[in-house]
């Protein structure tokens, strides 16, 4: 493949990857939640350029499957963090759910089991690793012990306040093991999430997505997005960067995640992998059959 | 819900649960695996028919695990058995990948580890069942073990000869267990076989899916089939039928699969769960903050 290829264009000549990812001197309070970067066009243009990248998604999570079955170890892991209605549902169904079933690892991240709590924060992590050749998605993540658990105070400071550094070493790790990985923020206002809980008390149909501790959490709003600054700060690495997606159109979230999926997939230079047989030998074994 | 609904009715008015169940006498020689029963539609009217269905799947499949977070215990399983290059992978992708992956959890079983070696046949099953609300599919399952097995002797006649009845107790089990059990056999023919696998050595973005050990598995074509034709005649039972689904035509492959899903969700009765908080309380307090 010539270089020229290795640079990701978005659907509109932007890459996602330069216009979210936080660098030095980030303060998500600036970041307008309405805006759309790297993106020009409309709602219309962006649920189009959503459809029109399923093909080339196709291809790149099949060769990177492919890839693993001729022994490459290479794995992808996208991290979903938002606020409570920022989307990660939506970015599952609409994003995660046009790829391959067969070549995606999903987990939900709730709050901790009895067993889990019993292990240290990133066992359960640990355990949900994708396999060589997979897509894995966190719904969730190792963040939430540096958000619910700072927010609340669930572990001593001493003890949430070493976490960032363990998650950056940890992060590196997996780095070295071949893993891609991409961290997305959901970021949406306050107003937005307003807007969207009245939606799911008014409908009956939303009821069941409705939990009266979504209040309670709302409550301490300036407290998570504290502690979303904190983590953004402290964990956006050369190795593991975070990008913070503007969420408050859902149209303009599920684009830039699943483009920031494809430019990281586009620079892993996958292709279909050689026969390891004999073809020729295989075809004149077949056709006698 | 009025009674009439209960009745599945496909795409053309048939029932696919009837016009693929096996029944007492099913001999498989004698269906045609370029057939269609149950849809008198052409591959244009199939794959219209599928694409259709996907609003009424979402929100049957939402309801049911939207009823889970209400308590219920139901769940799902769809099990796809079939020879080589029969399919599988496609449905696991069309039909499957249609559905909200939140949703789904799948499972592809390959050849038993050596962890697995050391437990019951069964036990990597039980730890692959559904959670509550979820569907469960797996692509291959423990009839692995009354097939390869069997054909190849793996392990000794007296004791694959034992499974049928262990199976049959163990699925009357799951439905019991508020599991909903659907099994399907995706079947092609030999000459279909053949033609799938030339276009596997045909095309390079293909040798990555093919195995010299495909060919040795098809010189057994006969004893599978003798395999599949027994498990058919003593595992198809009240609690857990099987349907054997013609697959020489991939477009009803998997509108059948599908249809066969669907079917199955209808007749559970899913709905809504009614809020289980003040909802007028809740928009009370949601509006003063």
């Amino acid at each position: 493949m010539a270089k020229k290829d290795k640079k990701s264009k978005g659907p509109r000549g932007g890459s996602f990857r330069d216009a979210l990812r936080v660098g030095d001197g980030f303060v998500l309070a600036e970041l307008d939640p309405r805006s759309t970067p790297g993106f020009t066009g409309d709602k219309v243009a962006g649920q189009e350029a959503l459809l029109a990248a399923d093909e080339e998604m196709d291809t790149l999570q099949e060769q990177l499957y492919a890839m693993s079955k001729a022994g490459a170890r290479r794995r992808v892991l996208l991290v979903i963090q938002g606020m409570d209605t920022s989307g990660k549902g939506g970015i599952m169904r609409h994003v995660v759910g046009s790829v391959d079933p067969q070549g995606v690892q999903l987990t939900a991240f709730k709050a901790p089991t009895a067993e889990e709590k019993k292990h240290p924060f990133l066992w359960r992590i640990r355990r949900a690793l994708p396999d060589p050749g997979m897509i894995g998605v966190f719904d969730r993540s190792h963040y939430e012990d540096v958000l619910i658990v700072r927010v609340h105070d669930l572990v001593p400071r001493a003890q949430w306040s070493r976490r960032y550094a363990q998650i950056n070493a940890f992060e590196q790790g997996l780095v070295e093991d071949e893993v891609t990985v991409i961290k997305v923020m959901t970021h949406i206002s306050a107003d937005e999430q307003k807007a969207r809980l009245q939606e799911r008390l008014d409908r009956p149909d939303k009821h069941w997505k409705y939990n009266p501790g979504d209040l309670d959490e709302r409550a301490h709003w300036d407290d998570y997005q504290e502690a979303y600054q904190a983590l953004l700060e402290r964990c956006s690495t050369d190795a593991a960067p975070w990008y913070v997606v503007p969420a408050d159109r859902k149209w303009y979230a599920r684009l830039a995640v699943q483009q920031l999926l494809l430019e990281h997939l586009r620079e892993l230079d996958l292709t279909w992998p050689e026969a390891d047989f004999d073809v020729e030998a295989e075809k004149a074994r077949l056709a006698q059959m």
